[in-house]
């Protein structure tokens, strides 16, 4: 545990998405979260109550917006409103997950632009700057005009597999699906491993190919957000009929609905590794997920923010974290 | 059933708040309601689809938003972001009950201002006018800096007592609590009576008084929103306490939060009168519970609104309408 | 006298419409009010010059906007593009009165919503936050989307009623019309009295009856704003009529519209207590007045705004304040 | 009179500007002003009340914003408010004299730009298009970000002094100040003749010169707005100090605030040629005053507005209106 | 040519940007473009004049922005608010090609976000639409809150194919770089092939490998933007390497920066197919480049958005369409 | 050298518009300026990379915008999105030369006002403040609702004839014609002389005269912009046919487009003074022509606008200044 923090205009305070992620964020500081009511009247309605001043803060407020993602996101808007009115000086959201965040084009003709539109929705409260943690597209960031900083999970991913010596020629990254290519690039790089990608087809189950060769490796997939599992499923039996020799997972974000558990036990993979940017209920765990944390480098980001110090020595991993 | 409408420009969307009162509002166009698909996926996002063209047409979208308010709103705001980007040339929200209506000032220093943050994010979303049904302050209205019309039931009800002869000197109008007076002079000029109040408190449930002469009257007590009842048990026995021959209740917009089946079944009223704003279960539905529809109403006023002819006839109960 | 105050960042700025409240509020701060010059040019155009350095600084403009209200407006309005453009930090807005209050909601169509646009132009010219004193409805503070304090007068007159030892059972809290009720019980909770509502008539000066116990009891008549004084003429003849010992009143805004003199002077009222947030001339002040400062009040909510210290202990009369 | 405009969805109203002007611009149409009611309330608050249906309609509101400047402005803004909340289509502006027009700059530091700020109130209240005459500076459509057409009021005087045969090498058009050549150019090239300007000094009323050669011509001195007449005055006088033979002098808007009947009535000049745009009370009339109306101008600018017809014709003479 | 379309209401613009182009779209509507004068001062400032009235029109501005990119940006702001202020009903900007669309992140820490910079500006400065053509991210459309359709250019390219007689298993569609997969596997679709992804490094232009199969296949090589084409030459030699039996490659939009002539010349690419959605010199024409054009299909979108049919058709090659 | 100016939260950055004026405006504060890569793309496009933190500070952006003007634009724009992402405190814009100032007002119909299209764009991308230098017309400060601080270039040029002994009665100031007259009056103050004006005609360059006296006198012509210097050379030559003993210019931007050099050598000229607020190539620049500093005067003022002090010192030049 650190010592108190000094700057008394810091005030973190956590909804109701993930408050354990919040604590630590807060343990980085050596603080503890602010005091405010959150409760839902008999009719559904949120009601919010700032239970300190907040007149002149910096406020962080922390929030994942998984499921229920629109009780969340409402939750989320009030505090912000709350804020503004409390003569908060800056409120910044920082969204560990960013729900709705895949609805960012029109896939089809008359389709909303959901993650564009919670960019707005969030400005017009009166968010002043967004933290977010691996965003599945990264032009999200180009729906805000306010500042965005968007924080990498690779390099924690490098670091779990390099501590477990999965690098170099027997590996291959794979990519579960034709898209999120970068991700699976930025992870082979920090593995020193080729890649390859399986390409899925959405309307037939038992169809898709494995492109590139993994024969013989262990491959490792990544893939952002971890949703039912199917993916991962479909892709680790391609793989293993195209001659993987093992087959392991990772994912920024764990939502796990259902049958994630049923689908993830029943695949042949060894070991499905995630951070703790979504809080989900334990039942929902298969038995080969490990989490890792994200909770330290969200905290330093915050703190790096709060300090007008550079964000970018946490963008990469160095050499010297892999000792 | 009216012949088609043969206005081709107007295009009326029901989402999922309260599809049976969207479809009264369409017939009053003897027309239908527009094709969409709303959808929640496995993580609980919500997938909005139109499906026909609405490029440069006049929409209206019908949206209660009581519980589960948080899902209702994000349904309405994404629905507004699709309209919008699919070129609908004007977005009519029509809100039969505006959740969160009663977070309107901030009762307590730092609180929100919910209903000002929602008129802001319709509004930024890109509704282009609002109409709504009794708000529960009509200062709601300056909210917005769109046109917003807000229809009263006062008319409604002062027909539903009309017609059962429940008007002069042997009954009395009267607000179950010290807020909303308006309301209850309004229906007590169209039923010719004298006016009470029941002052509760909030603290104390045994507490409270009638402010007003009751004695020997049928009284009838006006709110707008009849949430778990309570307000109306508690109002109930203080009238007949205080010598009371009977009383009917009347309210704008049913919730019926639990244990609301309960407390105004044992309550000692005769029957309670609402509007069909809000769709609940029947399950919540008290025995003593009478539904009258704001359908043609609303649907009058989509179509003065579509046609625009002016609004103003619909704001009055005339002596003819009393026959 | 206070010493002076040290923060030099701070500047306190008077328009025409209260300079001897805003003498008050400076006082607080042992400081005196910044120069400018507002002049009317030959043609009524007003003139304004900011003739010191206002660059970086955190200023607040006094303005209280009764009659000439259109005038003290646009003098409000020109000193704050001023101060924009003179660049000021923040731009914080006293107004003791909020001219058009009143009309907050459209009563008829067609008709404006002021209030609104009053927000709307102070905050597009540039104000940053606004204080207040006993908004006509609270529902004016969601007008705005910069905070809003509102402060409350009824804690005030609590004091000067508990001084003069008019408390209790033989007294009696009495709206003398019927709107404003929380008003009403909110001075009733600080007097431990009951209360009571006068249901006036407009179109029939001779109808209006009392509603509530009022026999034998002093009547404190409660209202927020006193114009031509005529509301509580009428209500006292009608507490008179139903029994009423004595008939006192208290407002918050006393602006006195002519003939408040003849009115209140011929009616049956011991005592009018009012605040001093709006400056009249004295020709216009009937005998039964009595004005109370709003000032110190003011004042200490400046200072908390400009300390970031929390505004709530101004918001309620403490037992230690009655001795 | 024209014969009934035919398009039902134009509708004139006018303020308390100028409502005989208003008056001519309707008449173009063969049409009559708007229904509605502009009301003080005792304490100053202006009350307005639309009185017809505007739901779709095109709006034009017509107001001179001379003295009283702030009330008329008022009067405007919450008229263009209750236009937007009664659904009018378009709010289209009629400025015959835009009051504030010279504050368009910050002279000195620490002065507001009172125009932009009157620009920015008209946009935020609602406005969508504004129709001026001859404003002070040209600039001043920049303070818009919507269409803006200002109308020149030279033709108008070329056309009067054409009628009166004063043109060509006897007569020199003057500028009584060192500002507003362009409107003095503009003059003399209709009326083929040189110019001049006088030199005036604010400081020393004493002062001044004239630059340029006005020996032995009829001088026709031009200004944009007439307020005391002053400049006029000392400006006649240095020119017959410097040997002019006669003086003219012509103003597009004659606010005429007093002395101005004194000094104009007292100069050295024959006649004084101004447009209907602002209307004052004749007791402010001085006898050497010719009145030309603008109501045809505008009226057709109305109407190409309204039809959407080219408005370039409307900013020259032709030699055909010479005749 | 089609006979006169005669909707009066709708004018086409074309700016500096792609004059063919923008009149093959008028063609679509039998229509000659609409007059306007624009210049470049000696200074390098541009003057527009649009030279016949727009007053009430839905006008449509054709504007590529290649090279150079920022006159060209420059001339269509100037342009949209140039119509803005001369009262264009709508304002359509019709981009063949977006310049700065590949700057949609901040790929470093401390980098613009060009591409909302661009749409933000388009926005600010009166765009009411936006019609595109393959859009190098389809997120970019979330960057814009006014209508976006953007058209794809694969079904362009699948008609050029298949009236080659090239589909089916002997051909492969390749991405000649890890991004953009999803424009790769739309083409391989239309054309029943498998696909594969050239893994270039950005450092080592020696470096790089073939993911995926192309032993003894014809390879189609798909990227959006073609500049300098050295991707498409490294891409092309690693294919061959790998044992591709010939390569052909496609591109949405031909830059063609130097040395693009003597990159593509010189890669053993038997031919390469671009649409004309960028204007550029001849000289810049390597030999081994074949144009198709996208003129009908753009100016099918335009009638489309002005006569409000649905726009789904146009994005999708039927059957029918392979005859 | 001054010493290391202490605050770091300071930091200036040039784009490439003028670095030179830059450095003089860092020297002020005995510092260098900041770290920033501008590129352009073989496609044209511009490519910036601040290379070093900027979190929480106030930035001042450094660009004079002539020649290349929309490149110099686009840069500024460009910068100042990425130092908004980049989470700068504030953003001052420091423009010595505002190009397209001179298209401030739609001179005909249909055309754009590029200068207020200008200040809506440098506020959209997120600048703060706005620095400038001797504007074409101050009323396009008012273009801004942000402050802008519009220094004055006449002290300077004031102090340059005062130092010759060039003032008083044998001196006289032209505008060289007829428009900007307030420039030409201002230095007529300061060297305590009478003016005159030259009324060129556009059609004709050999029309035009002299009003007012210049016999026997040195003329000091006076103009904001030096462009192609045609209008100093038929002035010149006009003053010397009325009489003028010798003639000298001064100008505050010396853009010298060609022919400038030409023009101005072939005049009869004896000096022209000019700012270095714009940057030039050798080539262009006349024999004839002497430049003056104006970094000292902008450096100040950045160093005024930071340390929060009054700016008014800056606008007057001061008889301690004449020695």
């Amino acid at each position: 545990m650190e010592e108190q923090y000094q700057d008394q205009s810091l005030k973190i305070f956590s909804l109701n998405g993930n408050e354990p992620l919040a604590e630590k964020i807060a343990a980085v500081f050596g603080t503890t979260l602010g005091q405010c009511a959150i409760k839902q009247f008999s009719d559904g309605e949120i009601s919010i109550s700032i239970e300190e001043s907040v007149r002149g803060a910096h406020v962080y407020l922390i929030q994942a917006t998984n499921q229920p993602v629109n009780d969340y996101y409402m939750e989320l808007l009030i505090m912000i409103d709350a804020m503004k009115r409390a003569s908060a000086k800056t409120i910044n959201v920082v969204l560990p997950y960013y729900g709705y965040a895949r609805q960012d084009r029109t896939a089809r003709p008359h389709e909303p632009i959901t993650a564009k539109l919670v960019a707005n929705m969030l400005q017009e409260a009166g968010a002043t700057r967004i933290l977010t943690l691996d965003l599945h597209t990264v032009q999200v960031q180009g729906f805000f005009d306010i500042p965005v900083d968007n924080l990498f999970t690779m390099p924690l991913f490098a670091k779990y597999y390099r501590e477990k010596k999965m690098f170099g020629d027997d590996f291959v990254v794979v990519s579960p699906k034709n898209s999120g290519v970068n991700r699976t690039r930025s992870l082979a790089e920090y593995l020193n491993t080729t890649l390859a990608i399986v390409d899925q087809e959405e309307s037939d189950e038992n169809g898709g190919y494995v492109i590139g060769d993994v024969q013989g490796k262990t491959c490792i997939m990544v893939d952002d957000i971890l949703n039912t599992g199917n993916t991962f499923k479909v892709a680790a039996r391609l793989l293993k009929e195209a001659g993987a020799k093992e087959v392991y997972a990772c994912a920024s974000h764990a939502l796990l609905s259902p049958p994630a558990k049923e689908n993830l036990e029943s695949a042949d993979i060894t070991d499905i590794c995630v951070t703790d940017s979504c809080l989900t209920d334990e039942s929902r765990h298969p038995n080969n997920l490990t989490y890792i944390t994200c909770g330290e480098l969200m905290g330093e980001a915050v703190k790096r923010i709060h300090e007008n110090t550079p964000m970018s020595p946490l963008f990469r991993l160095e050499e010297k974290d892999f000792a």
